[in-house]
C-alpha cells in the first residue's frame, strides 16, 4: 500500500503542477496514470510540437514544457503508478480514499485529484475472437517496459509512429519482430518508415504490408496470430506477444462510476475550489467543466492551486493554512 | 484620442498577458500604467527576484518574465501610455468608455480591464511647505526621460536603489547632481553605494549625507532647496529640479470612484467572467477578490483568458465567438 497525503490521477501537464501548489503546503503527492509515462497528451500526442498560450513562453514544444514541469516538482519528491488505471475508489470510515489500480497497486490517500485531461486514453482494440481472455496472457497494448520482450518472438501491428518506433526499438531486443501493417505506406514519420524498411530488407525484421489480424491462437497464452493477407490468404505466426498499436482514444472510464456528476464526459465543479459534489474529491483541468470553462492548460494551473489551498483542511485539519509567497520564502524541498 | 478595443489599466504581468488572450479573438489592447516602464511590481521593486511558482519555470527573473511577456505579446502590437494614471472614466451613449489620464491622454475603448495589481504605486512624498504648488514645477517623483535633466541642476533625495541608480546615471547627464540622504549609510545594492562614493569623492557629484530636507524655495518654479544637516545647520542649494526617492506605496487611487465594489482595497468580481458590477469593466489579477482568491501571477493569466472570451460580446456584438487552439492554429499577428 502506497500512502499519501494526494493521490492525484493524471500526469499530464496540470497535473505535474498540481504537485508543486501541494508541496508548498507540504502535502505529498502520487500520481497516477494510464500512459506510460508522464506528460499526457502533451508527451504522447503532440510531444515536438510548439504551444504558443503557455503565459511567459512564447513558444514551447509540448515536451520541454512537461521536462520543466518535472523539474519545478522535483524538491517535493512525488511517486507516480505509470501505466495503471485507477479501477476502483473505497471511501474509508475517517474520510480518506483508498484507489486500486488496473494493476492491483493500492494508494491510501486523504484527497483525490482528478486531473485526467480527456480522460483515460485506451488503446483502440483490434476486433478479434477470444480478444480478451489473451489480454495480460500475450496480447498487451502498450511498452511499458521493452526488456519484458527480450528474447521473444513479438508482432507489432499498426501504422503510425508507435508502431514504427517500436518495431525499431524490439528489433534489438527480440528474438523475432514482424511489423503487421493493413496498408502498403505509413502514417508515421517518413524517416521512421524508411528505417524500417531498410531493417526488413536486412532480414532484422519481418514485414508484412496489405494484411490484417485475423485470430489467436494459443492455450490459455498466446502462441501464434493468423493474418490474412490482400489475396484472402491466412498467414500463421508463431508468437509470444502481440501488441496492437492502433493509437489511443479518451473514455472517461471508471470514473465515470464514482458518483460525480457528470456533463459530456466532464465532471461538474464547484469553481470556489474545484470540488465535485463527492466529499474530498476535486477535479481540474480538461476533465472539469463549469460556467465559461476554458479547456487550456494555464486554467488548469490556476485550478490547481486554489484546489491544494481547499484541500489542505482534509490533509491537516487541525492546522490553520499561512499562505507564503515563494519570492519571500523559496521552495523549501521534502 | 487613441482608440481601442480594450483599454487596460496595469501593464504588469497579468495586464501583459491579457493582452495575448485578447490578440486571439482578434482584440487590440491599449494598457495604461503610473509606473514609468512595463512590468508592474517585477519590474519595480524586485526586478532581479526569483519567482518559482510560475507554471514550467522552476525558476525565472522577474524582469526575465516581464521582458518573455512582451516578447509573447509582440505580435498583437499593443500601444502603452506609461507614467500616466488614469483619472476618469466617462460612460458614452453606446455603452463603450473613453477615459482621461493624469497627463490628459484620452482613450476610447469598448472595455475597460483593471489589472492593477495592488493598485497606482504613489510616490511616498516628503512632508515639505507648498510642496503640491511645485509638483510639475520643479519637483517630480519619477524619472520618465532622462533628457529632462540634461544641463539641469538637480537634488535627488533618497537612499534606495532608485536614488543611487539615478544618482549615478544623471552624473553624466545634468549639469550638478546632488543626493541628499538622511542617513550615513544607504539601503540600495552594495556596489551602487560604492559607485556614488566615489562619484563624489572625485567630485561628479555631491553628496550630502545625515541632511533632510527642509524647505523649498522659488516664485512659480523651483529655484532652490534648504537642507538641514545634523548640527541643524541649513544648506541652502540652487536647483532646477528635486526628485524625491523615498519609495512608492500602493494606493487604489481614483479607481475606488467609479461605482465599484471594493472590499478591503481590492474590487470584487463574479468569478464566472471576472466582470465586475459595473458594464464593460472587468478586474483581473491582484485588484480583484473573490472567494478563496489566491493572489498570484498564475492565477491572474487565468482571469485574464476567461475574462478576454467574456469581453469579446463587447467588441464583436454581431460575431459567434470561435475559440481555436494555438497549437493547431498558431498566433496570427495584427
Amino acid at each position: 500500500m502506497i500512502t499519501t497525503d494526494i493521490c492525484i490521477i493524471g500526469a499530464g501537464p496540470v497535473g505535474l503542477f498540481a504537485v508543486f501548489e501541494a508541496g508548498l503546503l507540504k502535502m505529498r503527492c502520487h500520481l497516477i496514470d494510464a500512459l506510460p509515462q508522464v506528460g499526457g497528451q502533451l508527451s504522447e500526442i503532440y510531444p515536438q510540437k510548439p504551444i504558443y498560450d503557455i503565459p511567459g513562453y512564447p513558444e514551447v514544444k509540448a515536451q520541454e514544457l512537461v521536462d520543466n514541469l518535472m523539474d519545478q516538482i522535483k524538491p517535493f519528491n512525488p511517486t507516480f503508478s505509470l501505466g495503471e488505471r485507477v479501477d476502483h475508489i473505497a471511501k474509508q470510515t475517517d474520510g480518506s480514499y483508498i484507489l486500486t489500480t488496473s494493476d492491483k497497486t493500492k494508494v491510501h490517500a486523504q484527497v483525490i485529484v482528478i486531473a485526467g485531461g480527456l480522460g483515460c486514453f485506451e488503446p483502440r482494440k483490434p476486433v478479434l475472437e477470444n480478444l480478451e481472455s489473451f489480454e495480460g496472457k500475450g496480447i498487451t497494448y502498450m511498452v511499458k517496459n521493452p526488456e519484458t520482450f527480450r528474447d521473444k518472438k513479438v508482432i507489432l501491428a499498426g501504422g503510425g509512429d508507435s508502431a514504427l518506433d517500436w518495431a525499431i526499438f524490439l528489433s534489438n531486443i527480440a528474438e523475432r519482430v514482424t511489423l503487421v501493417h493493413r496498408n502498403e505506406t505509413f502514417r508515421g514519420a517518413p524517416d521512421s518508415a524508411a528505417k524500417v524498411f531498410d531493417l526488413a530488407n536486412n532480414g532484422k525484421i519481418d514485414l508484412i504490408l496489405s494484411a490484417n489480424l485475423k485470430s489467436l491462437g494459443g492455450n490459455g497464452k498466446l502462441n501464434s496470430v493468423t493474418l490474412e493477407n490482400k489475396a484472402k490468404e491466412e498467414i500463421i505466426i508463431d508468437a509470444d506477444y502481440l501488441i496492437p498499436l492502433f493509437g489511443l482514444s479518451p473514455k472517461l472510464g471508471p470514473i465515470a462510476d464514482w458518483g460525480l456528476s457528470i456533463d459530456k464526459n466532464a465532471i461538474e465543479v464547484d469553481t470556489r475550489d474545484y470540488s465535485t459534489g463527492v466529499d474530498r474529491i476535486y477535479a481540474i483541468g480538461d476533465i472539469n467543466t463549469y460556467e465559461g470553462k476554458l479547456k487550456l492548460i494555464l486554467c488548469g494551473f490556476h485550478e490547481a492551486a486554489i484546489m491544494m489551498h481547499s484541500a489542505f483542511k482534509h490533509v491537516y485539519p487541525d492546522q490553520k493554512l499561512s499562505f507564503k509567497y515563494t519570492t519571500v520564502n523559496g521552495v523549501n524541498a521534502f
